[in-house]
């Protein structure tokens, strides 16, 4: 299998990586930025190009993954490819793509670094076609980098999408507060990743309503009113306080 | 070393097993609750007592394990004890335990449930004495438990415990959240396993300031609008998306 990624960003970079290790030759990387298509053509043995023109039409699968609002774009210039074209974007409708012959969707549910490998045999992949042969391309393609695959409209990744943006965007800007609170008084982070990975293990074979602790979970009204004492002159951490603590109680 | 637990709950079964693995005798266990003082004193080879007049005078140590709120009306009960007195509390000062002649705190910053295993190792333990013979004795009880151990001034515990509340608390409630979304469109939770512990894993070799993503750290203005649709007839979810996003973007 041919695959030509357009795109070298975090999905593209893991997704490449992925592909090449289950077998599938990466032959060609565009980027704007010529200098990263050539970083990630090196890593993974393909041709860096400049210009969408130069994509070769023999391709079997083009892989869109660059941001969301270059999605049309792109579309654009690739018109008239024969290739099974695919994009990888949690918020974006299949039928961006509605111009190609054979297109589908590929949308890992995971959070990608490019300094941190990833093990896509624990990535959830989310696919979607246009018809169903080419679902049925597209669950082949989807088996050789991990075992986790869903079937999902564009409706139902729309909502992926906003469920990541609370269990992993604002997850991760909640440990950015905690790390605020304790560096505003002489305290490290490191104090804290024990219980960061723990609070995340935990819910790992459970629910997180049947694991809920705290102050808020208890109605610890005393608590709850130090807490907001000591946030002081941090009006933003009160009212993101106060949110969470009402919501937590209106929960349990 | 002979040690009574007062209290039987989450903290006090992890703490009295990682004590009686290292070798101390877990002597007895109280609670209000006969039965859960059997529960525990079965687990560890105690004896339970129902009567805080019951406590034999002669431990080597004293962990009161209590709810916050009741650590005073248990002191009130031991005073007099010749034993070294900790309490394990994050939240409540040191000096609660002014009657006693030798007290200190022994806080675990972790989330225990009775039903997972907790690895005492990787449970770091912030620890204040009253007197420095005092910090040397817990010192050494505190590192055949773990080798995380850190001094901390009773200030700096109550902070430590407010970063835990949004580190483990408010995060286990965004987890909540994204499955309450997930659920509300017939999908499950067991989609977004991986995401959350990718998310806990990032940061343990990072800043999560270093890894923040999603559409409010790239000011993704139409994404966020479009989730906030999504969220119509969920007011207390669109709140809680406000304040973070506002957030992330001002810490960017």
């Amino acid at each position: 299998m041919k695959v030509t990624f357009v795109g070298s960003g975090n999905v593209a970079t893991h997704m490449a990586l992925a592909l090449k290790a289950a077998g599938a030759l990466i032959d060609q990387i565009w980027s704007r930025n010529i200098g990263h298509a050539a970083a990630l053509a090196d890593l993974v043995g393909a041709r860096p190009v400049s210009g969408l023109s130069e994509i070769d039409t023999n391709a079997d699968l083009v892989v869109i993954a660059v941001k969301d609002d270059a999605i049309a774009e792109v579309c654009n210039a690739l018109k008239g490819i024969g290739a099974l074209v695919v994009h990888t974007s949690g918020a974006t409708d299949l039928h961006v793509l509605s111009s190609f012959a054979n297109y589908g969707v590929l949308y890992p549910l995971q959070t990608f670094s490019k300094s941190r490998p990833i093990d896509f045999n624990k990535v959830p992949l989310f696919i979607e076609a246009n018809n169903p042969p080419v679902l049925d391309e597209l669950k082949i393609i989807a088996s050789r980098l991990s075992p986790l695959i869903y079937q999902a409209t564009s409706d139902q990744r729309k909502i992926l999408h906003l469920s990541a943006v609370f269990a992993c965007n604002f997850v991760n800007h909640l440990y950015e507060l905690g790390n605020r609170v304790l560096q505003d008084n002489g305290l490290d982070f490191e104090m804290l990743r024990p219980l960061i990975l723990e609070t995340a293990e935990k819910v790992q074979h459970d629910l997180p309503l049947n694991v809920q602790t705290g102050p808020a979970v208890r109605n610890d009204q005393q608590t709850i009113l130090k807490h907001l004492k000591l946030l002081d002159g941090e009006p933003g951490l009160q009212e993101i306080y106060q949110a969470l603590s009402k919501s937590i109680k209106k929960t349990s």
